[in-house]
């Protein structure tokens, strides 16, 4: 097992992460400014985003005022937030007052909300540098615009969160905003060598983002596993989760990594379509953690794993089902307004969709519950589940976004997902991902620490 | 007790429902036509709306093309629905994908969504006809925009769904949704002589809605009772509750009248505030069911009851809390667009809410959570709960919206509530109203059925 490393490109050419809370440490001392770190990741995004394509809208003059205002809080000794400063990309699906939200579709070019989301609400107050919107698949679906992996540009940067990825694998920013409904948060991460943190489903709020689907959370992607952490606490210290619900439970810094006693090693579907050298890979992984005295269970050794196993193999269909019924009244009012700027792929998804009645659809959240209700039995025994973030690195080519098997299971059971930029196959990254427990989201990044320092992560 | 009587005026004054359903079987047998009841309708628009102000928006000339196409539909025997050319008003705050979304607010001017909410999609694939965005108050809550009442018109229609049901009481349209997180729904309606039906929270589809506060809730203002059911219905039949809900449960047709056995009394935090005449109407209601041999129940005959009645005493404040909360957000971003369009009274909640934490936020959830189970209790020995919809009718004068002492605790606890106009003061309309258990909405209506029969409701 190697960590990620590019030995193989040359040093200019190696996407590198810019973590951000690792660097306040500078400005509290007064030896760097966030105006100073923001022109670091604005040179980056100078070089490479003609190639990369990460943004579809972006905003340097407001960006830099921001970042010369944090500047001014921390020479004060009064930032507003830890993350007072931090370089950030919004992905394109949550209202901005200051930019359009085009959604990845033509249908909403030039669009303004004309008000913040919740959560770029709360980002502002915290203190966020917004360089810009990120590009993403047309309405966070599958049809992909354009971007690059800044690790190979001939391959996927994954998707939906094409443009937060590609931004945060490459330190254009720090972090950047996603969503996941399938597998767009941790899939994208995987893929460009990010942390990427899908959060127990309504743990962060999702108001004012074309983010409603049930199984859907609005998610982030960091260059540090702190600064996951921090972004998405910020954010639900300001505004909280959905409405009505509690909100990311956890402290106000990232969780210290804690050695797990027992982990559950999850097959998902992914397993029989994942490349062998990813598997050898994760192979290695799970005997490195029983040498170090980690018991690791599997399906055949747990009838509770196994049973998670089996329910779980069929949650790219269920979610499917689900997510149809829930966007059917969007793409209708999308194909009525102008057929012709909705994808061949978005409207075959609402033919398939026109035959579903509400029974179908209670039928299928009822199963929904019933896998949950399955899944939160391994929370006794087991600190948490590990398993790859996808079945591979990118693959090469920009009209697919990738294989979502690995990742869709985390938004079918609305637990916590973390992918950590920990494996590498011939010069492209791949997560070990971590799946926690509902609303215990914490101590999913208690056990993503220790694997990271267990195998080396920076 | 009085039913609903304005013998007083004149008939030319006086403000007439037009129920949509009943008039369908002339349709059926093809003695009218949906074009020929909407052009009825149109007729009131003309001779009041100048009076009235119920309509922010209106396009007339695409209503009558819905009309004459509805019309083409029954003429072939071929109805999209129950309620295919039923004439409606939209509450401003609803997204419409060929009219502007104002919410009430001068910052949202001419404000297009682009798209039609959950709702407003149903309703179109279901054949209603739209004539319009009625009047809200700014962002659904207080500060009024100038609506009169059609019964008397210095007097309020109530708010903050004022043009909906304005425009129903004098019968410019059938129906018109409404949306409700405190008293946004009941209170209008029993102002201005409508049935109105705030539903068991989340069970109609919010999503395009501004609309988005945890115990919000859509609800339909409609001609009678018949309607009001249809139209959610036909809503939730197509779209379902909000997203990862059940939605609406019950038939595809208004549940039949049902007398119910046993049926509680609940003060609330409004019968000290209540008009005289107004608690003498209650009183005359109690006693006649009485009669009927209906066992009526009150706090002090019922712990059960006293425990709930004790517990929404401070529906009102604990609902503003959770409320404050959840607005945040938002009315910090509009006053940051421009804080010169923002009403005082706004800005007002604004600056209370800048003191809450999450910790706050959490601890309102679990108060609310821990009533609501404690009025589920009532479920098992009641056939449901009755008392008045307002203080009275609605009182002189355009600058308040009035009480909402009475329809607030169906707000906090979640559960369907309806207001029924059976009661009148000095010409003026009052409802009674009937309040149900959660996701029992078809309960609720079966009970309203009856008590609409006994008094002998229109």
């Amino acid at each position: 097992m190697s960590v990620l490393t590019h030995a193989q490109k040359s040093d200019v050419d190696r996407p590198t992460r810019r973590p951000f809370l690792s660097a306040t440490q500078q400005f509290a001392a007064g030896r760097s400014t966030p105006r100073a770190f923001f022109e670091g990741c604005l040179a980056e995004f100078a070089r490479r985003e003609t190639d990369v394509g990460a943004f579809v809208t972006f905003d340097i003059a407001a960006a830099r005022a921001a970042a010369d205002a944090s500047t001014e809080r921390w020479l004060k000794g009064k930032p507003a937030s830890a993350i007072d400063g931090i370089p950030m990309g919004i992905k394109d699906i949550i209202n901005t007052a200051d930019m359009p939200t085009e959604m990845g579709s033509p249908l909403f070019a030039g669009w303004r909300s004309e008000m913040d989301a919740a959560c770029v609400s709360a980002l502002r107050q915290a203190g966020a540098v917004i360089l810009g919107k990120t590009v993403t698949t047309e309405f966070a679906a599958t049809e992909p615009r354009g971007t690059r992996n800044p690790f190979d540009l001939e391959h996927t940067p994954g998707g939906s969160s094409s443009g937060s990825a590609a931004a945060v694998g490459c330190g254009m920013v720090s972090a950047a905003l996603g969503t996941q409904v399938i597998g767009s948060t941790i899939r994208p991460a995987s893929f460009c060598g990010c942390y990427g943190f899908k959060p127990s489903v309504n743990a962060l709020n999702r108001e004012g983002c074309h983010d409603y689907q049930s199984q859907s959370c609005t998610g982030v992607i960091a260059a540090s596993l702190e600064d996951a952490w921090q972004v998405a606490y910020e954010i639900v210290a300001r505004v909280g989760g959905d409405a009505g619900t509690p909100g990311l439970a956890g402290p106000a810094a990232c969780p210290a990594p804690a050695a797990p006693k027992r982990l559950a090693f999850l097959e998902t579907a992914g397993w029989s379509q994942a490349q062998p050298a990813a598997k050898a890979l994760m192979q290695d992984c799970l005997d490195r953690l029983k040498d170090a005295g980690i018991a690791v269970t599997a399906r055949n050794d747990d009838v509770k794993i196994d049973a998670v196993e089996s329910n779980i193999a069929g949650a790219h269909p269920l979610s499917n089902r689900i997510n149809s019924w829930e966007t059917r009244w969007f793409l209708r009012g999308a194909r009525d307004r102008d057929a012709a700027k909705l994808s061949k792929v978005m409207q075959t998804r609402l033919a398939e969709s026109e035959h579903m009645t509400l029974a179908d659809y209670r039928t299928a959240l009822d199963e929904r519950a019933r896998i949950r209700a399955i899944y939160a039995e391994l929370a006794g025994p087991y600190d948490g589940c590990i398993t790859l973030a996808a079945t591979g690195p990118a693959p090469k080519g920009l009209q697919s976004t990738g294989n979502s098997a690995f990742a869709v299971p985390s938004s079918l059971l609305g637990i916590p997902a973390l992918t950590l930029p920990l494996f590498a196959i011939d010069g492209l990254p791949l997560g070990l991902q971590v799946l926690g427990f509902f609303n215990e989201d914490a101590r999913a990044f208690a056990l993503a620490g220790f694997l990271r320092d267990h195998f080396g992560g920076a």
